[in-house]
């Protein structure tokens, strides 16, 4: 979908202006024109402001078939610093990224039980985290916390709740942003492959449920109360499995790594051979996904039907979007992504609407355990670099 | 989803101001420049050549709080007119709307059978359809032809096909566009109904198929291959019945007309007492519609069913996006309409996920059997007004 229309010269020029430096590594202003639509003066004084700011810098030139060489500018990576906080299904990951996307910290730790002392905890793993990491403090801009649907302080999360957010952000005196992990995730794609804005694509998020999140043109697609992505409850029988929300058949009750690990517990023969009942979910999920890798024909027959049985979901979606390109993310692919992969390129290959006119492109993401926690330190990075603009929208 | 950044002055921008007038029917510059977001110096050049062009005029004043009173503009309907031909499962409809998109000309017409003289017999339709209007033939701005996916010519349609359109283009003098009946119609209700940008919705296209389009604030989405609104071929079942696509259980083959006819055919009770046999898909879709609505138990539990099965598709599809609004349209919705209303809004009450924050406005059609027409009307309407503008993108 090729943009058709100059943008205006609003703080989504700064942020579509830092995404192309950002992709391109390093470009000329011309370039810049060229890529984004706007006017050269328009790019000068952004240009301008985001030198002035430490944001960008210039990084040599080459030669011009016009004459004078142009000047080639590129994203200064230490000028700010996003963390994220991602609250997995057992553990927590703390994300450090600079503004080129690079992941400058990583740090796995418990998760804090209870939601008494959230607020509190959440702060404190910020100071020690950052503190460790020796990043200069007055360059990082902000925390963003990512878990699975109903986090505290989400936009469009529980009521009342949002006191536990700003409780954060007045412990750690920088701005906190709540998300979902899901959605966080394609973001964290985003930022990490250096995707272009013209090219949309789906995430599906496989972990303890299952997720997935838009990238269209650049944006994530947020739906009419930021709860857009419930690929999980995407239903592939209408008199399926009963699941909680109140519909049947939603494929998280049988795709998910939880409905995966309950069959694995329910396989007589599996549970003999795996200490599933000792493991909680996640840990016994990779024993599964570990032992299927390996060869072991019942964990590769449950995690192939599993993966048959999300294909359909995704197919589905696939038809009704009609993407290009999927990327599989989570930490249910970490292990097992390939097992999930192969079955949905054969699905899409068979049955996808839009076979005949395009391939449908299913990657494997290059970070599934930490893509949902890059994704909101990208998100903190993205909010300081173009503070008027939610490209989150 | 609010707008959170202004536009720039470009072709777009005046799209937008022509549908913020429309909407508002008569609006102040000021007002204009609140609610677009575009600068004073923007809005008066565009009204201005807007006026230039007799788009828009001016059409009284009102006083206002700060002093001088403030000029009204307003659409000048019978300054542009748009023809849209929707091929019908069964006939063809011819539309012509204004630029308010009111109906100003509806004929029906039988569909022109073959390939082979598509081209001849479309072009002498647009040319008996328009005379009889005595519409003043300077100000007709072209024809859009809207049909089921593969219509010859539409952007990503069976390839080499093109001719067609360009062939209808050259012998009516005037642009021709084509495109997909359940993305039309879902334009169709964006104009009919005046709809805010703002808000997006979601159209369930009933008809031989089932289709479905999607208006993201203002726009039409498209997808990778303008394809996206497949959903028919969203599966409610993965073991369930085949369908031609290569795929199962997809909702089509549960919920369509064509599925409903095929129901109603093999129930020997029904077809004793309907004319089935001897009737073609769409005209048996309504006797067996008329009877439910009519209060024929064995016709109403059928569509009932259906529209159960549609409503798990539909489901789906709000939990995917997070949609607040459902426009149902289309043929199959004329008639049998509030059945299927009634079982989505019970459906939606039950298991939708944002259902907690949010309600799902589930409205019907005022025009079900001709929003795809009015709908290729507007199109060619909204190319003529912002020349260099695709908002369909």
């Amino acid at each position: 979908m090729a943009r058709r229309e100059a943008p205006a010269a609003g703080p989504g020029s700064r942020a579509l202006i830092v995404d192309v430096i950002r992709s391109a590594v390093a470009i000329s202003r011309v370039e810049l024109a060229d890529v984004t639509g706007l006017t050269q003066p328009s790019i000068s004084n952004i240009v301008r402001d985001l030198i002035a700011e430490g944001i960008i810098h210039e990084t040599g030139s080459i030669g011009s078939i016009r004459g004078k060489p142009r000047k080639l500018i590129s994203i200064n990576p230490a000028s700010r610093f996003g963390i994220g906080f991602h609250l997995g299904p057992d553990i927590m990951t703390c994300i450090a990224i600079d503004l080129t996307g690079g992941v400058v910290g990583r740090e796995v730790v418990p998760r804090i039980a209870g939601t008494g002392a959230l607020a509190e905890g959440l702060a404190d793993r910020f100071d020690a985290f950052t503190t460790g990491l020796a990043l200069p403090k007055e360059r990082i801009e902000g925390l963003a916390i990512v878990a699975p649907t109903p986090f505290p302080g989400r936009p469009g999360g529980p009521a009342g709740t949002d006191g536990v957010r700003a409780d954060i952000a007045e412990r750690i005196g920088l701005p906190v942003i709540a998300e979902n992990d899901a959605a966080a995730a394609a973001l964290g794609e985003f930022w990490s492959r250096r995707v272009s804005r013209e090219q949309s694509f789906g995430c599906v998020y496989l972990s303890a449920g299952i997720g997935a999140g838009f990238v269209f043109n650049g944006a994530l697609f947020r739906g009419a109360s930021f709860d857009a992505g419930e690929l999980g409850h995407v239903s592939i029988d209408y008199a399926g499995r009963e699941c909680p929300c109140g519909n049947r058949g939603c494929v998280e009750r049988y795709a998910s790594m939880t409905a995966v690990v309950e069959a694995a517990r329910a396989d007589p023969d599996l549970s003999e051979r795996l200490p599933l009942d000792a493991t909680a979910t996640a840990g016994a999920y990779d024993m599964v996904a570990r032992a299927a890798v390996n060869g072991d024909p019942a964990a590769f027959a449950l995690l192939d039907r599993a993966a048959a049985h999300l294909s359909v979901a995704v197919t589905s979606v696939v038809n009704l979007l009609d993407l290009g390109r999927l990327v599989l993310t989570g930490p249910g692919m970490a292990l097992a992504g390939s097992i999930y992969a192969r079955r949905l390129r054969a699905h899409l290959e068979r049955t996808a609407h839009a076979r005949q006119r395009h391939g449908i492109v299913v990657e494997l993401s290059a970070q599934p355990r930490d893509a949902a926690g890059i994704g909101a330190a990208a998100l903190v990075v993205q909010a300081s670099v173009a503070p008027g603009h939610t490209p989150a929208a």
